[in-house]
This record gives C-alpha cells, structure tokens and sequence, in this order.
C-alpha cells in the first residue's frame, strides 16, 4: 500500500500529521510518501504540482491530502494557483467520482444553525462528478471583442462521462437508503437535458434505487427547507461544488467531513472538505477529524480495508461522546483540546 | 401607466386577481392589459410567448406576472416549455437587473428551519444579472460527437455586461448598509476573473460602499451559516439563480418573497419568487402577498410611487401583525385565511 502524503497549505501540516499517527497505529503494511502540492510547491518551485509530485501522486495507490491555498497565493496567475495543484490531480488521475457525506452527528447537533427537527440524523451523501463540465471545458478564455474585454468558458458532458457518474451514483445509492436524487438544469441547459436523459436511461438498471429529479435551484432550497428528504444527490461538477458545500455547512461541523475522489479502479485522493484556515495555521487549534476520517475513507475504498476504516470511525465517535472538542466545534462545558491532544484522544480510542 | 398582467399557470390566476384588486384599490390612472405568457400560452396556440403577447409587454411599462410552469409541460421541446416564456420576455426587454430580497418578516420567524439567533432580522437584497452568462450564450447544443450524445453549453460576460449590473448592484448597496459582496467563482473561470476584474474597477467610483469578493461555493455555505452578514449580493444569471433561492428559503416564507427585473430605463417585469403551485392551483389556498409585494415593488420601481408601494408594503406588515395566515404560513392560534380573505385583509388595512 503506497500512500502519498500532501500535507499542503494552512493548517495542513497540522491535521496531517494527526491522520499518519492514526493510520501507523493500525500496523498495515503502508509506504508513506511526501509530496509538495499546493502554496507550498508554488512557493518551492513556482508550480503547485511540480514534475516530483507528479510522480509521487501517479505512482501511489492512494493521496492523503491536508488543505491547499490561501491568501498569499490569491493574485497569482491561474497556473500558479495552489488550486490548480488540486485540480490537475484530479485531471491527470482521472477521479471522476466525489463523494462527499453531510453528516450531523448526535454529538455536535447543536453546531448547526439549522433547528435540531430540521437536521438531527442528517446523512446525506452527494456524489459529484468531478472531471468534467464547465471545470475543464474548452474553449475557454478572456479576449477583446468587439472592442472590449470578454470571458467565456464551455460547460459540457458527454454520455459517457455522465454515464459512469451515474453508475457509481446508483451503486452507492443500492448500499444507503436506495433513493438517488439526480440534480440539473434542464429547463435551461443543452447540457443538463442530456444529463437527465442519460439519468433516465440508466433507471431500469437499478430497480431496487428510486430515481428522482430535480432542478438545481429548487435542490438549493430543498437542502435548507428540508435536508433529510435526500439519501444519494449524483450532479455535475460545477453544481456539486456549491451544493457539496452547502450540504457540508448544513451541520454545522465542516471540520468533521471528509471526501473521496475516485478513478475507475478505486484509486482515489482523500481530503476533508474544509479549508486550510490560513488564520489559525501553526497554533495547533485545527481540528484533525476530518482528515482521521478522510484517512479512514481511504481504508475503506481503495484498500478495502472496512474493519479498519471503522475502528478509526468508531475512534472518533467515541472522542465525540467523550466530550474532546476542538475550537471549532466546542461547546461550554465540554473538553476543549488542540490538534495534537485531539489526535492522542483518537489513538486512545483506538 | 400600462401595465401588463400575465397571470400565467397555477396558482397564477388566483394570486394575480388580488394583485390587481389592491392596485385598483389605490385609484391611480392605471390601464391593465392581459396577456397570456406560459404553459396557458402554450395550451393556447403551441407557443409560450406568442404574437399577441409579445406586443402587449413590448408596449406596456410595467408588467406583473403570477407565476409559470408545471408537470404538464415538463415532457415538452424546450421552446414549447413554459419557462421560455420568461426568458424570452427578459431577453427581448433587456431585463438585466434582477431584485431579489430576503426579508424575514418578525411575525414570521418561526416559519424559518433556520435557528432564530440565525435569521432573526435577515435582509438581504440579490442582485442577479438576467440577460447574460450561460442562459443565453452561444453555441449551445447536443450533438453526436465521437459517436455520442454530447450536450454542451456557453458561459460568458463581456465587461461592458459585468459594468451594468455592478453599477446597479453598487447604487442598490448605496440605499442600502452599503456593503456589497461580488460572488464568482474566479479560482476556476476565466468568466468570473474578468467578472472581479470589472467589479475591482467599479470600486473607486463608489468609495461610501464597501465590496467584498466571495466564491460562489463560500457563498452557498456562509449563507446557511450566518446569513446576516450580507447585504447587497451581486452575481451572474447561473450563480444567482441558485443562490437567490437559498437566500429566499432561508426566511422559510418564500410565498411572501417578490422579484423584479429591470431594464436600463426602469421598466420593468415583477413576479414573485415562488413557483406556480400546482397541486394547489385552483382551491383558493395560495398565499397571494409576493404578488401584492411585487406590484408595490412596481410602483416603486418603475412608476417611483414610494408613498403608495409603502402603503401597500405597511398594509401587509399590518395583516401580518393581526394574524391573517394562508396555509404556507400558519401557525396554531392564529387566523387561517384563504387567497381571498388575504385580500380582502390587505384592502382593508390599506
Ligand atoms: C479549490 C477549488 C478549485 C475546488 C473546486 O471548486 O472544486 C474546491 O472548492 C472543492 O470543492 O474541492
Ligand atoms: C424558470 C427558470 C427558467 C428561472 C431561471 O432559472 O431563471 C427560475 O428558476 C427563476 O429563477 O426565475
């Protein structure tokens, strides 16, 4: 098992470090493998995935990754953006698949500021897909026409690429509660009407999964109105960036979600859905879960190593009911810890 | 003053009747002309926008609109859909500037899944650009590429696009708290670099506003979080689109929520932000005050009536305060109305 590393930018370092102590403490036969992605390569080397991390990333089984950007890196130009790291990953690997749980636990129902009725018991998990759509669509540009400055760029999807999100979406949904939600913009979008047409098709396939529509702004409402009415959201990569994240800041606790980005063959890049919270790096106050639990995500897809991915989730639930609270998530009268301690706290429940 | 009522499909007709009741009610020197716009459109003579209608909203100065759509013509082309009713009547007339508030009524804060320390207050005015971005851009399709279905579609903004609804957007945040946040989503495309761009250099014009820039996924996110950061928010067609309605479901009331589009010379076309309802369409049941807040906005707006939109604005805080209720926004103990009884309620207290 080779598993390349890439703390990067903020508090990435921090939480990282968190997560490789959990898995060392596990005793798999694991090769671990640094690699610079992000601010931090920009600032070695000018390239936020210089031809050394390339490598590592190509060569190993599966991608730990902390957090990348921040504001330092804000005006560069678009190569040299610590996102772009991110985003070639994705690309040259060809993780297609997000998935992305919103998950409220009992522990932390009051982070939301959502009421307890609307949220408590909150599980929904958007797939999104992530090689694709208007991300990575050409042409695209900023040039003078008719005399002024005019940016474009191409939204796009191809059957084939709308079909195997929507398998991995399905499947995912046959191993939940079998209610897929398919979200698009049909009624405006060429690109969307084929998504949903490609949607329908692939229904008869999966007759246990009730297949549902919706349009993407009706989807951001009903993610506010009434979020326990989705199992499994499949949607494209641009929607699935804004209703990922809203789903995520449904609980409250965005510090405790991670992700998973998967190739056809279940290699995969691990990352918690937060940020690199440039304002608390270095002071040891991050909270590390979602990286443990991004970490355990690892375990289950692409070594499908289940027994171990949930000790490491049963870890952190046992944390939780414990009281262990970082800045993020604390609450009076429960025990306030920084990253380290609550990286101990995970290994003691182990 | 010629305004245009196009009542549209569902609930429309219903919630239209009492629009127009409270505006005859004011006794200014109004001519109504009506127009069929829509899916009764569609029914009609097979085309949402046809001839005769055209012209009337061509020719009047201000048109009111109930809402259009349902399942009936879901299964229909997209230009025999009713939707592109809408967008025709927005292209045609040059309605760019769209106005969209969330305003949480005291009375109806109960009414929010949003905790009260959350939303009590909220007051957020979006302004979504309408003409431009990935709605109307060309080329557009799905066609058979490689062998396969391939949908793609447009994204852009020229600056000259960008400049006319910032200026507005910055004018709004003028009458307003006189802070603006910009979304885009600049660290992935070129069209939301040149949008910050341009909103960069609007900045020195308006040196009493405060701009802020914020990433559409950010956005998505923080308005769950803490909605009352916002003030004025200005945004593309797409981004808007989805955003104004998470702004709208926040206040948990959006049967109380109107919209306006404008052109460069304040005509203007105004709706309320919810659908057209059909499950309940036709049973006197719908909640008819966005109407009646969407022909205040009218005189405002277009006929800059102030005192009389006020009348009308306080009118509705006074049913509101006395209890009246239709069903979207009833709680025990107060005074459940029909589409009717509201009406009559705000005539009234007008
Ligand atoms: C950093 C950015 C390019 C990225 C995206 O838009 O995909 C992020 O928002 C995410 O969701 O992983
Ligand atoms: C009906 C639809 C085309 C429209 C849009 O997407 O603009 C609606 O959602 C709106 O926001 O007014």
């Amino acid at each position: 098992m080779k598993i390349c590393i890439a703390p990067g930018d903020g508090i990435g370092p921090e939480i990282m470090a968190e997560a490789v102590r959990v898995l060392k403490a596990l005793d798999l036969k694991m090769e671990f493998e640094e690699a610079q992605v992000g601010g931090c390569a920009v600032d070695a080397t000018g390239d936020p995935l210089p031809e050394a991390s390339q490598k590592l990333v190509r060569e190993a089984d599966a991608i730990l990754l902390g957090a990348v950007g921040g504001p330092k890196w804000d005006a560069n130009p678009r190569e040299q953006r610590p996102e772009r790291g991110l985003l070639r990953i994705r690309k040259d690997l060809n993780l297609f698949a997000n998935f992305r749980p919103a998950i409220l636990y009992a522990e932390l129902a009051n982070a939301s500021s959502l009421k307890p009725d609307i949220v408590s018991g909150l599980d929904i998990l958007i797939v999104r897909e992530l090689t694709g759509d208007i991300y990575f669509g050409q042409p695209r540009a900023i040039e003078i026409r008719d005399g002024e400055r005019f940016g474009f760029n191409t939204m796009h999807y191809s059957e084939s690429e709308i079909r195997r999100i929507g398998r991995v979406a399905f499947e995912a949904a046959r191993k939940r509660n079998k209610r897929l939600c398919s979200v698009d913009k049909m009624n405006v979008l060429e690109t969307s009407q084929l998504w949903r047409e490609v949607m329908i098709e692939l229904e008869p396939e999966y007759p246990d999964v009730e297949l549902s529509h919706m349009l993407v702004d009706n989807a951001a409402m009903q993610l506010v109105r009434n979020p326990r009415q989705f199992d499994v959201i499949v949607t494209g990569n641009m929607f699935g960036d804004i209703l990922s994240d809203e789903a995520a800041m449904l609980t409250g606790s965005i510090g405790m979600l991670p992700s998973a980005s998967l190739d056809e063959n279940s290699k995969g890049m691990y990352e918690p859905s937060h940020g690199s919270a440039p304002d608390i790096a270095g002071k040891g106050l991050a909270n590390p879960l979602a990286t443990i639990l991004s970490a355990a995500m690892m375990l289950r897809y692409t070594f499908s190593l289940d027994e171990h991915a949930q000790r490491i989730e049963n870890a952190v639930q046992k944390v939780l009911a414990e009281g262990y609270r970082t800045g993020d998530i604390y609450e009076p009268g429960l025990k306030r810890v920084g990253t380290t301690q609550m990286g101990d706290a995970v290994l003691a429940a182990l």
